[in-house]
């Protein structure tokens, strides 16, 4: 089962959920820009400027979040993101790669 | 532009829409039942035996090819699909295996 925060395990990652958290391209450039991060980097929701309410950040942190790409650290008075890059890479390997390729393609 | 049919030329493949696609579990059985077949088969939609209306059919093969996944051929009186591998291949690299593999994990 999901914990308390949604967070699904390596075996509930479900690819359609993953795909469809992915289609999105606000969420896209959430996944890349943290895959070209250094290992284990943790940002605010905030730091990534999309440019949208505070409401829709929570529902795409949310829907990334329970779809497995991201972990969500809280520390009480804030809360910071982390990619799973590991997990994504044992689960659906050669998906991150996808992504970086499209994107620097794309820049 | 896309051709009459709504194909996406090469180019115009966009990853958002081919994920969006391709998370829909239905649209997903089509891609890897066709990735397994032999290069260049051709079969009907009905052939894929989805179990939904002829109109959910038209809309999710539409999907398909309007995201590029999928070539319509057109023979008058009837209508094949075929996976437009090299163009995918090309295109998105991994991708098709990404399918293949999370298929054949979860037989």
């Amino acid at each position: 089962m999901p914990d308390e925060q949604g967070h699904p395990t390596l075996n509930e990652m479900d690819l359609g959920a993953v795909l469809a958290a992915l289609a999105d391209p606000l969420r896209r450039r959430v996944v890349t820009t943290l895959i070209d991060e250094p290992e284990g980097t943790e940002r605010t929701c905030a730091s990534f400027d999309l440019g949208v309410s505070k409401s829709s950040l929570t529902y795409h942190f949310r829907v990334l979040r329970e779809a497995g790409l991201v972990t969500h650290v809280d520390y009480g008075n804030s809360r910071k993101v982390k990619l799973r890059r590991h997990d994504l890479e044992s689960r659906f390997p050669g998906m991150l790669d996808l992504l970086t390729n499209e994107s620097r393609a794309r820049q």
